[in-house]
């Protein structure tokens, strides 16, 4: 899985465990795309501090899903509702539609759109 | 939810971030139904020690459930797909039966049988 993605799911996943600095830091880094620089900028910290912080958090991310993989149990939940979702959808007739149309939005806020 | 239930799902997700010495007490606590005196002879430490474990783990497992939210999202999901099944189950003819199965046998890994 594409680097980026993994830490966006860990920290979907853990990010309420790191400190307030470190997820503010790393929010800035994953989802702003913002430099080490420009970090240290914003939280004037010294760029050190801030590869520092965000290796850190990173290590932090990791350890919690080395130890409760919840990460994975989700993807293949997330994985499994995708393909009944194709497949549910596949079985519409004249007859079911309604009920079909019913068993698709019960499913629906469950996926996801990242891949998985 | 009951108690014991809505610890053993606490436990399930968090159980590993405790250390193995509460693990142990919190199992035979939760799972094998001893007394605190029962587990206090069985790990050599006071009855009064138990206690204190015991209940130290469940503080840790219900801060972890505070932060992370992580059973209440399992649960949403669960529940969500217990509706499904029943749904999709109620939607088989003569026709569509193989695929109906299908759909079943790819849902039910993910139900819980546990009250949820």
């Amino acid at each position: 899985m594409e680097e980026r993605l993994k830490l966006s799911f860990l920290f979907d996943f853990y990010g309420a465990l790191l400190t307030d600095k470190q997820r503010q830091c790393f929010e800035m880094y994953l989802f702003q795309d913002l430099s080490f620089a420009e970090i240290a900028e914003e939280m004037g910290i010294s760029r050190q501090a801030v590869y520092d912080m965000v290796h850190r958090s990173r290590q932090t991310l990791e350890e919690y899903e080395g130890k409760l993989c919840l990460v994975s149990r989700y993807k293949n939940i997330t994985k499994a509702l995708n393909d009944v979702f194709t497949q549910v959808a596949s079985l519409e007739t004249s007859d079911n539609s309604e009920q079909i149309a019913a068993v698709l939005k019960k499913i629906e806020p469950f996926l996801d759109n990242r891949e998985v």
